[in-house]
């Protein structure tokens, strides 16, 4: 006996998101059938929304609903200054913070020889464009991953666009705040001491 | 800065899952938005037809398309044995054994005064209702999970079904396939000893 079909659909349907395997699908498949209607028929309106309704920002790469993006197209913000993220999600992690008030640039993604992504895989021609047709930009600031590829991709981008006059700067690296030294790795805390400071 | 409309409420429609925060829920959503346009249509569409099309069976519980469900109005299956289980992929879990050609019944639920679910809240009267009116019915084989609450229920069970001359029984407890006596807890090991068989 199988399960019937149109619950059969919603676990494959749920296997294909990310992190989410046979069992865990079944589970989110019966919870759904015992759902509130009206969270169900907004759980899909929304699956259909998000997928129709958002594009790129064909300037910076950023999710939004029109084009070109909040950001991009607020004046307000400092033309002089980029941070260089890999995804959508970083720049809202950025935003929280309401410090900065710069431009962004999202790549999707970083430069990865064993996944054969290389630089013209990912969004980083746009940026240079980008750069070369806005005079006033002053700096770049890369802010990838502290992972090997998002610092492979760090010094790439340096290399690239540093020729140009424009100052490219890098996230600090270092203890995060309210963190013990006992539990930070060996690579954290050269980088902690590496990067010092007078006080 | 707020996440575009379309994906905060998908973040907010992932978040309504068991076990979903808002981190996973994050990542979920920015991966519905790369997943392919079909894929999108297929989960919503399953989203929707599973909470339409599947109902409860009216007899035993268990989830179907069609009332009563395919086991129920098979009248090929054992009519003389029934399985009492605490959720519609207990039932599943069984079939799948292929050994077992009886009928179920799924108490949604187990008894747990700490969640306040009394005989009540569970699906025992239907079940009491089905044996009085099945005369053909000789066993009852109770196969709550082996927790607390799934033992109270048995027990509970077992003393409402008994006096009408109807034999109770119960899964047995032991060590599982395959498994080290020494990953064993104490528990699962007493019950192995108490229920040791001739060899």
């Amino acid at each position: 006996m199988q399960y019937p079909e149109p619950i059969a659909k919603l676990i494959e349907s749920y296997m294909k998101l990310p992190g989410i395997g046979g069992k865990t699908a079944t589970r989110l498949a019966f919870f759904t059938i015992d759902m509130d209607e009206d969270d169900v028929t907004d759980f899909a309106k929304s699956l259909i929304s998000a997928k129709r309704d958002l594009h790129y920002c064909s300037i910076c790469g950023n999710i939004t609903e029109e084009d070109p993006c909040q950001i991009c197209s607020d004046p307000s913000r400092d033309q002089t200054k980029v941070i260089v993220v890999e995804e959508p999600k970083d720049v809202m992690s950025l935003e929280k913070m309401k410090e900065y008030h710069g431009l962004y640039h999202v790549l999707h993604g970083v430069l990865s020889p064993i996944e054969g992504k290389g630089p013209e895989d990912i969004n980083i021609t746009s940026l240079l464009t980008r750069l070369q047709t806005h005079p006033d930009m002053q700096e770049v600031i890369i802010a990838t991953n502290a992972t090997p590829e998002g610092e492979a991709t760090s010094m790439y981008l340096s290399r690239l666009i540093k020729p140009a006059g424009i100052k490219v700067t890098r996230l600090a690296h270092g203890l995060a705040v309210g963190s013990d030294i006992e539990y930070a790795d060996e690579m954290t805390l050269f980088k902690a001491i590496e990067g010092r400071t007078e006080i």
